[in-house]
């Protein structure tokens, strides 16, 4: 994406914060004069400051105006590379993960546990709209139109959306799915059978740790870092070892890591699973999300066999709730439509035909624009918060998108503990242990950074930062206020 | 229903027809003269020769009035108790039921092999204000409040449904699914492990020897009547001989037999699988189709132990598209929410609270009487068209609910050679074989009389019956004009 003028701006004075030019209490410069000397306009200046504001470098002060915001030293180093047991093991976490899930579910409970960014995020008016007019003119044949493979107007727009990355996608790739948690598991059923290996990242996303339970799989976890990915030597000595069906991976901003593997690794990850013939079920939800000048490439790019069963959907970018995904599954494509055929039949009609709707006429990529935007600005404000109220020692990730952070607490920790004090307490957190299958992470939490940063949420992260251990001294209080 | 005047008149004038008092050819009185004699309104008049014309009794002729028309001498008869094998075997017809129903999609295509109704019978305008009313009232938060077990409003509605039937069911007794076939999925998962026998009909639905052959089940298929339902004596040897760890029923308006079975029956079969502690399955999708005067009670309504599953949708009988089913569970509801939680996570949340919406409004019992007389109308003129050009010794069931007659042709006969044939005709049939494990039926086609009937789906019936054999003489065709 362009940087706009007032992007460029603000850039300019977030570096002159960090580098110590503009200290701590230093009022920025007026508005009128920040337009002379910079030669723009004030609403270019306004959406500087207002952008400042949004990352919390800066705090309005009425009838006064902005002044820089009290920053932590530094913030805290970053996990190191996780070190799973290397076993394959059957699994038997499905219902200590949904025990945990079902808990943050209350509303006036502070999401930080959340799976899911906040709906307001999202152009939930216009996608009433494109709803309405796709109803209006609703072809009653649409409802056979729509059974799997799917709606062919969605389908067509999904496909136009990977060219338009650089990924050779045709409609009749795409497979329409009940979210992409659907997809995913339509895609585990297709290259697996009960009883075999699947290669995962540790930690993972515990859904795919309930889709291998439910399918009676084994999961092989292999050491991850955390900007990287997966470690690829690691992962074919695990291959090696314990001969896996498939591999389950998040490429992109995993969750809960927000690893983001390099193209490189992307594409001598294909390469390796080429060699040894292993299907790589690609989850991307978060791809769109990120923070960079321009969308990653996913491992799905440099598939020369079909062996990468892409998975995505619109639930994490553009309409939760409406349970839209997608499988580009290569080799597997036809077995997915079949199975999804079988099972479920089809995804919603009117969700499928208004997202159609809704793509055709534009306007999807300045609503991601705005809503990265947004996300790497609240990221700031949890990084910021956790260096302000976590224990020293405590380590915590940055990645390039998404909604999570990866937080691990100094030992001793006890995650599951600190969920339980926390909950009674009003305040959410996704405890380490729910993402891994032999139970490690015994310190670690995932946080969710998708909601707008308001009191409530810097409440919430100065209490669990209490929680979590013995409180640092008085510096960081002072820096707490605003 | 209560049975309105001109619903009376019509049922009236439709006896004096089948008994002989009105013949082919004869007028029926005016309108004027009808008020006249039976003291009722013009409009009563009016609307009860509409629908004597929607049955096929009647035809209006321009500025002349209505005339019986000829009729065929009699139905033909009805199917015989089916008599498949009696032994249980793995699936392997899965290929063949997609290919032979993909071949059926075409737009262009007589859609008498459909399995849907035609979505003209729908409320879609209201549906879609539903939807837009829904979502301008959107809380975010519904997102989260709609994953599984879904929406509680919706949950509510579906529930009074069930009290109002006469069934205590309770909002948290039902968990919303993607449909009434991921219904039936998860509740076969949470029952049944790879290669245990499951109990199903003769013919059954083809859907659940899909599901079954995804699960790695085996089908035990028992003798069914057309009108009666499952063989009760012979589900007792069944469950002796072959011990199976689920049945799946269909106790109402069964696809695609259209068999009812009877409160005692349905009372009696929960009591046989009680004894045994077998679940049953009861996939009720075509309950709210009756053509009586109430709906019939599923077997649910007996379950005192948790053991019955029922799972029904609204996919046949409102919102075709929406993708909105659930299961009541009983004993397994649970099980059934957490593995909808691990699969697809929820249903689409527009089309459940918009659903909601028009089921709160009311208008849905309305909107259900009158497309029960309409199916009613137009199995009567199916039922005429098979008797006019369907070769003699040709069986017909006559549902009462639903929209599908089961139809056995005389030796020798070859349906799925039919199928062919017809489809190269631009007509569409659901060849016997796709409904049995074991390739039964090859003399029966399952014909779809959901779809409005007009001069084409005559045209079609006609051909589709010629194609089944020699033509009778020149007395029906005398009789098809018209």
């Amino acid at each position: 994406m362009a940087v706009t003028r007032y992007q460029a701006l603000a850039d300019d004075i977030a570096r002159a914060i960090r580098e110590g030019l503009l200290q701590a209490g230093d009022k920025l410069p007026s508005v009128r004069d920040t337009c002379a000397t910079r030669g723009v306009s004030p609403s270019t200046v306004f959406q500087a400051y207002y952008l400042l504001e949004a990352r919390g470098l800066v705090q309005a002060r009425p009838r006064s105006g902005y002044y820089v915001r009290a920053l932590p030293a530094s913030l805290p180093p970053e996990p190191d590379t996780s070190q799973p047991r290397g076993d394959s093991r059957p699994l038997a976490i499905s219902e200590r993960i949904f025990d945990i899930l079902g808990s943050v579910r209350d509303r006036k409970v502070v999401p930080l546990g959340s799976a899911f960014p906040s709906a307001s995020l999202f152009p939930l008016e216009q996608l009433g709209q494109a709803m309405a007019g796709y109803l209006r003119h609703l072809d009653p044949h649409d409802t056979v139109e729509s059974l799997s493979p799917g709606y062919p107007r969605l389908r067509r727009q999904i496909a136009l959306r990977y060219r338009a990355a650089g990924v050779p996608v045709t409609p009749d790739d795409v497979v329409i799915t009940t979210g992409a948690l659907e997809a995913l598991n339509l895609c585990l059923h297709v290259t697996t059978r009960p009883g075999d290996a699947v290669i995962v990242e540790s930690p993972t996303f515990y859904g795919a740790l309930q889709a291998l339970e439910q399918r009676g799989l084994k999961a092989v976890e292999v050491p991850t870092h955390p900007r990287q990915g997966i470690d690829l030597q690691a992962l074919e000595a695990a291959i090696r070892r314990h001969s896996p069906k498939a591999c389950w991976l998040m490429t992109q901003f995993q969750n809960p890591l927000g690893s983001l593997m390099s193209q490189t690794g992307k594409r001598d990850l294909v390469a390796l699973l080429r060699r040894h013939q292993i299907p790589l079920i690609e989850d991307d939800v978060y791809g769109e999300l990120y923070f960079g000048d321009s969308r990653p490439l996913p491992a799905k790019a440099y598939d020369t066999d079909g062996l990468v069963l892409h998975c995505a959907s619109f639930s994490k970018c553009l309409a939760p709730g409406f349970r839209i995904g997608w499988a580009v599954a290569g080799r597997y494509a036809r077995a997915v439509q079949r199975l999804k055929l079988a099972t479920t039949l089809s995804a919603s009609v009117p969700a499928q035909g208004s997202l159609a709707g809704y793509l055709e006429r534009g306007g999807y990529d300045r609503h991601l624009r705005r809503l990265r935007a947004t996300l790497a600005a609240q990221q700031e404000r949890m990084l910021d918060a956790v260096a302000r109220y976590f224990p020293p020692g405590t380590r915590v990730t940055r990645p390039q998108g998404g909604f999570f952070v990866w937080l691990e607490m100094p030992a001793p920790a006890d995650a599951l503990d600190l969920h339980r004090r926390a909950l009674a307490r009003g305040i959410s957190v996704a405890p380490g242990p729910i993402f891994s299958a032999g139970g490690q992470f015994a310190h670690a939490l995932r946080l969710n950074y998708g909601h707008p940063w308001d009191d409530r949420m810097e409440d919430a992260m100065r209490e669990l930062g209490a929680l979590a251990g013995r409180r640092r001294g008085a510096a960081p209080r002072a820096g707490a206020s605003g």
